[in-house]
């Protein structure tokens, strides 16, 4: 399996360097605005900063969780294409509630839909898994046949 | 090993629909009560929802972690099953806890029970498959033949 | 690959366990301390051992990921011993910030660099793994040939 699913691992290893890097930042914003652990309550730019690293984290391993479903079940490539833009979504969130409250919503929107889609993915992954496995029949193979050009 | 693993797939996903669900929850109670990110404090009612979100998302890759371990390393299906009581447990959790502080009991003291079962299974799987890795035994075969009727 | 990767697993276990001895002494320092639930503000002691148990819950799914990956795509017995230094720091970390917010750091640095060493062996994992499937050239298995005496 190890072969055919290192795209994903690929993602999975970028995702976790993102988290690396808001961890990071919190890190930094504790310093300038001078918010010692264990408190997490500041000034509203230090407590942007720490919502949004603390809602990357959040969604994280359900990310990781339809990343892989739909890599297995459907297909590493579709999947991992995916990954990348639910990532450079987190980014653009990150980057977006640093400035303003509202500033986080077209990356929180566009991370959401690419999550979706992830799901929808992991779901017909599954499907077909199903299918496959209980009625012996291969649609994913078939529908792909159908849509191919002779 | 995906044909094998597809029942502990689907848990995957609905595990991941039901934290969908949980989070579109946050978001309504955030409108209904007027607490705009990234403050978190507001009204009892709205901080139990949640606290109720942010727990279950805590747990979430802890039970993702023991359910694939479980489901891998001793059998697919029963560590299936106890995803399904599991997500269960979670629903009346937070239902409960949306009421009040202490309806969320039965459901917590429940999905903590199904999790501890699916730990002791990953604790067993992994037993097992050490002893038959490295001692050449299989105890997990040998158990099921002695527990079978002739 | 359920046999090779039997020692992550093992790992995944104890990480496992570790996170629920982590919660259970938030539940113990809730009653010692009068702070319920959905509340999490309370005496220094109290905020502290809080906080030890989210930050080292929200590290949760970024270890796991990170194990799981360079242990199937590198070494799983490497990957492992990593994996037990890791625990071994969040021990010394949530002890240490129990005591005092400074007295986290020395677990909190060591469990750090132990996790940029399993992010690094999860990138070299996946650079080979990447150069064996698209190049066919097996570069960690020539390594390992010309570092061994003869």
């Amino acid at each position: 399996m190890s072969e055919e699913t290192v795209s994903v691992a690929a993602v999975t290893v970028l995702s976790v360097l993102q988290q690396a890097y808001f961890s990071l930042q919190v890190i930094s914003a504790r310093r300038k605005f001078s918010v010692s652990p264990p408190s997490t309550v500041g000034p509203p730019e230090f407590e942007r900063i720490f919502r949004a690293q603390a809602n990357c984290s959040e969604y994280f391993p359900i990310f990781i969780s339809v990343l892989w479903t739909s890599g297995v079940f459907l297909s590493p490539g579709v999947s991992s294409v995916c990954g990348l833009l639910y990532l450079y979504g987190r980014h653009r969130y990150f980057q977006g509630y640093k400035e303003s409250a509202l500033g986080r919503l077209s990356g929180m929107y566009f991370s959401a839909q690419v999550l979706w889609v992830l799901v929808g993915f992991s779901v017909l992954g599954v499907f077909f898994t199903c299918v496959r496995v209980y009625l012996q029949v291969d649609l994913l193979r078939g529908l792909i046949a159908a849509l191919s050009p002779v």
